[in-house]
Formats: C-alpha cells, structure tokens, sequence
C-alpha cells in the first residue's frame, strides 16, 4: 500500500496555517495541524524568517513528502496583495528548500474537493474537514484551510483534482464562488 | 579598518539582479554582480526555487556579512504585484536564511544614494553605479540597480541613508520621483 504524506500551507504574512495528513491507500489520516504567526510589530524581514523558519520546522519534525498550498488571488487593496505575495513566496521557498515537490490549488478548488462546491462558507470547509479526516475538535479557520488544500491533493492523485476553474467570483481577495 | 561586504538585490521573478560590494573605511570597492534568471516556462514553484537557490548560492559564494533589498512597488496590474511579491518573499527568505541582517530601501532612496535625486532614469543610475565603483564595463540595469542599493546601505551606515520618502510618484510600478 503506498503511502503519501502531504502538508497542506494556507499563506499569509500574519498567519500561516498548515496541516499534515497522510494517505494510506484510499485512506486519509490526520497527522498534525497548527498556524505559524508573525510578529506584526517587526519589520518584513523579521517576518519572512519566522515564516520560512516555522515551515521548515514542521517539514524537519513531520517529514512530508508532497506539499500542497492555496493559491492566493489579488486582493483590493494592493499593498495587502504584495504583502500576501511576499509571505507566500517564503512559504514555497521554505517547501522547495526542503526539497518538496509542491503543487498548487486555488480556494475553489479546496472547496470543491472538502465541501463538493466552491461556494461553501469557512465553517462549511472546517465542518467536511473533522468529518473528512474525523478529528475530535475543530481546527481554526487557517488550519483547516491548510488540511482542505492537503484533502485537494490527495484526491487530485486520484483523478479528480482537474476541477473547474472558470467563472470563479473572487471577494475581499478569496475565491468565493 | 572596519569592513563590510554588502549584498544588494533587485528582486523580480523574471531576473533577480544581485551586487555584492565592500565597504573597507570610506571606501566602496567591488567585488561581484549579475543576474538570476528564472524561466518562464517553469511552475511558480520552480521558478522561486530558481530565485532561492540562485541567491543562496550568492551568499555562499560571496560570503556577504550585510544585504540591502529593493523596496518594490505595487504595479498597475495586480497579479504582476502578487508574481513580484512572491518573487521578493523569496528573496528575503533566501537571505535570512543565511543568516544575514536584510535592510530595504525603496527606488527613491538608491536613486538619491547614487544620482543625488529620486528622478534619475536607469542609464543614469548604471552610469553613476560605474563611475562610485570604478568597473570597467556597465552592469546591467537590474545588476546596477542591486550594486546602487548595496551603494544605499554602504551610505545608510554613515548616517546618510533617511532620505526623503514623501512625494514619490509611482509609474509601471516603480517611483519615478
């Protein structure tokens, strides 16, 4: 039976969540999830070390062996979207460094494969994700975001992550439909 | 005599320009500067490890003690901004994680380091880059654009770096003024 393990990265330069399962055959398991933070009150450099260091630190203590992280979509206000572009940026330099293959899903696409449709709410995406890998709590709205993109990819190994991606409504910088 | 090695970068996800320069006293010599390409043709994921291992590779090989990155500016496209800010994110990550301190300055602020005002074209800045570093031959404009911010820095430490940020005016996504 082969055996995948994949870390999830939802991006952000505040907060960066993350989430680890594994794929045991048709089977997914719950391995570990959390946010990585930044000090606001730092300046950017400061901030892209904790990111880049904080990623590396969960790729060195739970050994994935594919990454997978959520597209980011230009928000309205465009300093805010260089910023997210920085902070996703360290992310995957943190994931390649480590010498990850890593693929890449929009919102939508994490929607469809969690929910069955991109429109879904966050508390829809962090519902289908502690009944999809049955956890005993509920993780935080970027923890669970990070664990969906992990979901996306295992099922896209399977074929089905080729989903649509026209005609997608994007609101407050997120895909929302 | 104090010394210092100074790495300049002009990050971009196309060409990243680097300039590595030393500061022995009051004197700026120069020691190395070109370009990190990445291709196009490449997954994003690619192209910023392209970018990480290119400047790692810098660091190794220059052994800087110091690095000033550009400021970059959003541009009127927005998913231009995002590919620059991810292009930027991995820059910084690539320095830190080397260990260096990153000091940033905007376009502004090289121009007035090299030219003596915020308005100089790119030729002038190559041109003025040639003649404070005695090189032999013209860099290219994003090559002369990390020696004019590594040049930036050298002048930041002499108490000459805070230099007027208001006013500037913004085109194609760089301040012209």
């Amino acid at each position: 039976m082969s055996v995948q393990r994949i870390l999830g990265i939802d991006p952000g330069l505040r907060v960066t969540g993350f989430g680890v399962i594994e794929k045991q055959g048709a089977q997914l398991i719950y391995v570990a999830s959390g946010c990585i933070k930044s000090n606001a009150d730092q300046a950017l450099p400061e901030r892209i070390a904790s990111i880049f260091s904080g990623i590396r630190e969960v790729v060195s203590t739970y050994a994935p062996t594919q990454a997978a992280v959520e597209k980011v979509f230009v928000n309205v206000n465009p300093q805010a979207t260089l910023l997210l572009g920085q902070a996703r940026g360290a992310a995957i330099a943190a994931l390649v460094s480590g010498g990850l293959p890593v693929a890449e899903y929009t919102a939508l696409q994490l929607k469809q494969a969690v929910v069955g449709h991109g429109k879904a709410a966050k508390e829809q995406v962090q519902h289908m994700v502690v009944r999809l890998l049955s956890l005993p709590g509920t993780p935080s709205a970027d923890a669970a975001d990070a664990l969906a993109c992990a979901i996306c990819h295992a099922h896209a190994g399977q074929g089905t992550g080729v989903l649509q991606t026209t005609g997608r409504r994007i609101r407050g910088g997120r895909v929302i439909g």
